[in-house]
């Protein structure tokens, strides 16, 4: 099942079902994505007899200008850095000793919005050093304390795409404290359509989606790497999340940036590990941050060449009001 | 004015105005805190008036078993670490390098649920080093990225009292990833009480709560340190806060462990700074962290001896479910 959320009058927008070419859609049975993401067992059977109704040929036309993110916000966000090749190339970029943990790395970002598919992205300055992360990411329904990565497992309801907005001038800084960021990381975007794991068939593999994401930036090719190689399922991921917490229906977890050690080959997910690789090969980085107007697009692709989960393709707007977030935070869905 | 939650059917709660003595209560002209918070420069003058209605002797009696956090989850939830004390004394309670950092310290932390002042608080395991930390906070209207500190202070629009409990034994392995905390880092729970800055009287100045924060451990006086000595007033936090986001109305914004100088009079807001003042002392710490049972009780007073955010008094539940948390996330309130 393939899942996206409309633009409307309530801060949560409207949740529809989604044909597999994106093109049609029928309203869901819940008014919103987080709401069904509460009530997902009561639900589900609902929603997959009108995934059948899709796939029957039932549906309007799916106006692609009304796309916000599928889950425009939610209650937690946390997002995991579990391809490792990308934490060995961010310490060369930002000349860090090496990260000491055999553990997950984890840290809880903003989740009060989640930018749509095609919004422009606000930032305050060029000089931040603002760079993508793109990353694949779960949904889950509650999940008690203590959960085990099998039982974690279950508890993933939706697969999503995501990019993950970083400014690298200030993210080293902030690293130093111990604390995480705040400044360095403002709200991520995330790509059309959520989807059921199984809708992923064979790339949906040891809660990993084995799947190439195809990144370019300003209409080059900038990246293809393949989400298999985390060091750390997305089960293992919400585990770790659960050790001391309820993780709150509607949860995000993130992968952290997709990355492969044959970097040279399939190239990188963002710019930074691209000037890490510039530092080792030449001394110095010479591939520029992003600049007002720059474009960027991310497209995870399966080996049937189809995109489930949609594209991303955003541009980078200095001082800019941000649209299509949740803006409207006053109108509540009445559930 | 004085805002509290109490429990009904609805995750928000239900908001009301309550009495300086915290006896009586009136419903609030909106049904629950967040959404009050939306819409706060709408909805002040009826709040205003309902609060004269109850300084003229109107108003119901508040029972107290029904109090919740006044805004039991919130989109947003950052904690600074504005008493310098406390980061020197961690230093040494963790054996890390000192932090270098001239800008305010903040993580972002889980917000999906605020505990009540009184709900036993559920823990997985008394090895993880069960510690309480005693503190005030903010919550804000809705924040432009890039607000100056003098204008963040009229977006200031409640002070709450937190109390932030954190686990010890995970506490250094995190912060040493620099990504921040997760599991070192449960849900918080509030002192019953929302005020305005104004309520605060004098003991509001300088973006500062200047008032003692009494904190009892198993019922014996543990501190008495004044909030006065923040490094930065909550204004500079929330501009900190707000450099590259906008903030969500109803972010809550901490002021990290309150902690003073003269800690050998005044004692402290956590038992990890006094195993520090032990370490340094004795060469070792002596104080235990919390065990199954243990209580903690918080009460910040003004120097008329008066409590305005009431009194957290709670234990330490071992394994035990949680109660009072906004466990039916299902069930919204119709806006």
């Amino acid at each position: 099942m393939r899942l996206a959320t409309l633009r409307n009058e309530i801060a949560d927008g409207q949740l529809v079902m989604v044909s597999r070419d994106g093109a049609r859609c029928l309203l869901a049975p819940s008014p919103s994505l987080i709401q069904a993401i509460e009530h997902w067992a009561d639900i589900e059977p609902a929603l997959r007899s009108i995934a059948a109704r899709i796939d029957a040929g039932e549906g309007e036309a799916l106006d692609p200008a009304l796309l916000r993110a599928p889950l425009p916000r939610s209650w937690q966000w946390l997002d995991g850095s579990a391809f490792s090749t990308h934490g060995e190339l961010m310490q060369i970029a930002f000349n860090l000793p090496p990260v000491e943990s055999d553990r997950p790395l984890m840290y809880q970002g903003i989740s009060d919005r989640f930018y749509g598919p095609n919004d422009p992205i606000p930032f305050p300055d060029e000089a931040d050093g603002i760079d993508f992360e793109g990353e694949f990411g779960v949904i889950v329904d509650a999940v008690p304390m203590g959960v085990s990565p099998e039982e974690a497992l279950g508890h993933i309801k939706l697969v999503v795409q995501i990019n993950d907005w970083s400014l690298r001038a200030i993210a080293p800084v902030e690293m130093k404290t111990g604390f995480g960021w705040v400044q360095a990381k403002p709200a991520c975007s995330m790509a059309p359509f959520a989807v059921t794991p199984d809708e992923l068939g064979d790339a949906w593999r040891s809660g990993r989606v084995c799947m190439d994401l195809h990144v370019d930036c300003n209409g080059k090719a900038f990246g293809r790497a393949n989400g298999s190689a985390m060091d750390f399922g997305f089960h293992d991921l919400v585990a770790h999340a659960a050790r001391t917490r309820d993780l709150v229906a509607g949860t995000i977890i993130g992968s952290g940036t997709v990355s492969n050690p044959n970097y040279a080959e399939v190239g990188s997910s963002c710019i930074s590990e691209v000037r890490a690789i510039e530092i080792i090969r030449d001394g110095h980085p010479s591939t520029p941050f992003m600049r007002h107007g720059d474009t960027v697009r991310m497209e995870g692709l399966d080996l049937n060449g189809s995109a489930p989960f949609g594209i991303i393709e955003q541009s980078v707007a200095i001082g800019i009001p941000a649209t299509g977030q949740p803006a409207e935070h006053g109108k509540w869905s009445a559930g």
